[in-house]
């Protein structure tokens, strides 16, 4: 629950610099600032302090977001990890950047080769990149960062992404440096992503039922952590999930790797303001799609693809601002290269910069979102596409007659497997069979019925509704140029 | 009918070289013969008239197989052109090389960085290499050939593989060389594929209805190409195709660009002969996959997988010879890597050499073959497994949910179209219905029901047969590492 007498001594060289916070508000915005881009891995909306979380402790998120911009309605295009974050690094949604499902192992997909990726461009605009943890996009060449200081494969459990100080620490020297170009640093943790044991095959294995997945969580700890634990009893367990000791087990792990996540960006951040590049950096805060666990993570439901979004911008206006556009993930490399003056051909991103809303102003036709999942892992097919306004959500799943398909880690939760081994018919407040059979079209009022169970799709009086929702969605796939559209043509 | 006059001059060469050919058979094989691999492009078993097709013109394949061995049983292990052409040079299943589907365009398949194709084998074992026409397969470095005669995007009306004389022609400088090394020459036409038109967002349309699809034929005709033209009355329509005007004109046109490709063959061969090359060459002409029609390209019916395979082996005993061992597109690579005394290290592979059977000397132990098909186009996923002995067929649809979905090539097809506007029920033998909605498990007795209609699954009088191809199925996959193995787990 305590910071580490080190993380105590950074914090106190940032409230040295107090009076120059203070003055921040009156001094415009550097024209190029530098980037911060911090990415979380599987972290949902629901397990941080500043959105709503009593229990879990998230005080340097929570710390961000009083001090900069907190979004309420930010989504990734995709629930699923590479394709996520092939569309937070390519402004193009995935079934466009070619980057369908996971880049590891088998799995095997990336994007195409004319793809040129944000680190590339603010390269050409003239900062320096680097990235440090998760990649889990390619080609490299499409997404070229100039430096690596560490990488990491995935699901490694000797990963640098576990150990979120450690990573912060190796980010030293590139916030220390005294090149006179801005800097774009993309750190991604392996936080608060499940935890695999590696089979000799190579292949991870998630299988610890009845035990709790570890998320990470070792007795050895990790450098620089002071571990945040919790009670299986204190958790709030989110409507989407079973109240079984089981889940609460595991939500009491996932988070403690939240809380860890959290001590890194603090001492992230506790490095750029010692560097003294705090009120010149842009720092995102933002999660590569929802939890890990059955209902959020590869679902495009709301848990799976509503996230946190924390954006703190030099020389900002309104501390603790909170901000209701509907933003996705296609939208960032579009607005940070707005954000950064660079002269790109924005035609070729399906997302647009959202930087007048950076600051927490209103802002206006920012009320629709598009999402797009095909696959997982490479065996995981279920293309879906959606539409969310603030009042509806149409699915549209193109493989509706198989069942649902299982990720890896998920299928093996003890989550999972205790709700459906108790012979029960609920998980959370959705039937396992409609989980797992799901039809075509799902249309659902999310104001009256936010976990999205009563589907209305087909329901005459919401008929003019899903009509004009599946003409959106029809318009979305060609602009986008879905590979699956040619699906409406004969089926 | 006719060959150019160039063409006949060439055989004139071919005639005058008859003495050395008489030879042939006293003198042993050389240690390290040249590898001529001939690879069609949906060439399916019906549409050879040394295969007992007595419409279809084949003369100088005809030729081959009188001058060689003719398999009767040769099987390509998953019915797409680029996953199969994987099998091929690799000698891995496709799921095992990680080439599921389609490389070109949006479906974006390609091997394992890891792989190490025939080409490169057969390079590091001294040979020269080179390839001419479709390649289909990815990455380069996977299957690098030294030289590149000429290559050709995949489906494009203007690639070379269209024009196969051409193509031989473009040889000739590489066979003619005076460099002592071995040669390997892969010589892959577009014919006869399906042709298509390219829409202005450059992907292929194959809408033609109800026109028949050209197959690549055009007025203009190719250079060196006596076209040979038939009439839809003349063709034989093989039991698995519907016998309506609509597929017997596409027949006729499927016909044609066959006659097309066997005149490349003819020109390619006739120049070996003139170069003094055709002693000291193992040839082999076969095909990626059944021809493009539903029911046989991308299923593991018998049209789609089983192909003709036709090798000359030089000095050979046993000309016109028939071999009916079972063997597969996985066993080539092993094959040509001991033709070519290549030491490599064999666990790689998936298959196995069948130099023993070259002669169509009787084998044994070749009564199995196993088969396994994931993709085609990125949207048509429908993974199967297969086992096929001389007796029975198990076909295991691990999407069975889903209707079976088609190539886009196919779907257009006027053959297609024509036999389901027309209200009918049957699709060559077999119900549309059941074409298209396929159940878990399919097990045909081949001998009683060559057409494979009457699915055996689950018939108590098979159980013994079920269940002891149920474990073979789970053995290969287990032994060929099949990603979609976990399947078996939980489903």
């Amino acid at each position: 629950m305590h910071p580490a007498p080190f993380c105590r001594f950074l914090r106190l060289i940032g409230l040295l610099a107090l009076p120059t916070l203070l003055h921040a508000a009156e001094r415009p915005a550097p024209p190029r600032p530098n980037i911060v881009m911090i990415v979380a891995d599987d972290h949902g909306l629901d397990a941080l302090g500043c959105y709503g979380n009593p229990v879990i402790k998230t005080p340097h998120l929570d710390a961000l977001a009083a001090d900069g911009t907190r979004f309420t309605h930010a989504f990734c295009t995709t629930a699923s990890c590479s394709p996520s974050r092939s569309v937070i690094l390519s402004g193009q949604q995935n079934h466009r950047n070619g980057m369908y499902g996971l880049q590891h192992d088998d799995h095997h997909f990336q994007s195409f080769d004319s793809v040129k990726g944000l680190p590339v461009l603010l390269g050409e605009a003239g900062y320096r990149t680097a990235r440090i943890g998760k990649f889990h996009v390619a080609p490299e060449s499409a997404y070229t960062f100039q430096t690596v200081l560490s990488g990491g494969a995935a699901n490694d459990p000797a990963t640098i992404g576990r150990s979120p100080v450690a990573m912060a620490e190796r980010t030293r020297e590139f916030l220390e440096s005294k090149d006179a170009r801005p800097f774009f640093l993309y750190f991604a943790s392996d936080d608060p992503h499940r935890a695999n044991a590696v089979l000799p095959s190579g292949k991870p294995t998630f299988d610890t039922y009845p035990e709790p997945n570890s998320f990470g969580n070792r007795p050895a700890g990790y450098p620089g952590i002071d571990p945040v634990r919790y009670r299986p009893a204190d958790v709030r367990v989110p409507t989407y999930l079973p109240d079984t000791p089981a889940c609460r087990a595991e939500l009491a792990e996932y988070y403690q790797a939240v809380s860890r996540l959290d001590q890194g960006v603090g001492r992230l951040i506790a490095l750029l303001k010692a560097a003294g590049r705090y009120e010149d950096t842009l720092i995102l805060y933002l999660s590569d799609n929802g939890a890990a666990f059955p209902g959020a993570k590869t679902t495009l439901y709301d848990p799976g693809m509503r996230l946190p979004l924390i954006v703190r911008v030099p020389g900002r206006q309104h501390p603790g601002a909170v901000q209701s556009a509907m933003v996705t993930w296609a939208d960032l490399t579009p607005t940070l290269l707005d954000v950064a003056g660079a002269t790109v051909d924005r035609t070729r991103f399906d997302g647009r910069s959202f930087r007048a809303a950076l600051d927490g102003a209103e802002v206006k036709d920012w009320d629709t979102v598009f999402a797009s999942h095909s696959f997982h892992e490479i065996t995981m097919y279920y293309p879906m596409r959606v539409v969310r306004t603030r009042q509806h959500k149409l699915i549209l799943n193109l493989a509706h007659e198989l069942p649902y398909p299982f990720a890896l880690d998920l299928i093996k939760s003890p989550t999972w497997i205790s709700a459906t081994a108790s012979g029960g018919q609920l998980y959370g407040r959705r039937s396992i069979e409609k989980f797992l059979h799901r039809p075509r079209l799902e249309l659902y009022d999310l104001e009256r019925d936010p976990d999205e169970i009563n589907n209305l799709a087909d329901s005459p009086a919401h008929a003019a509704v899903q009509a004009n929702l599946l003409t959106r969605l029809k318009d979305f796939q060609t602009a986008t140029k879905a590979p699956w559209f040619h699906y409406w043509s004969y089926r």
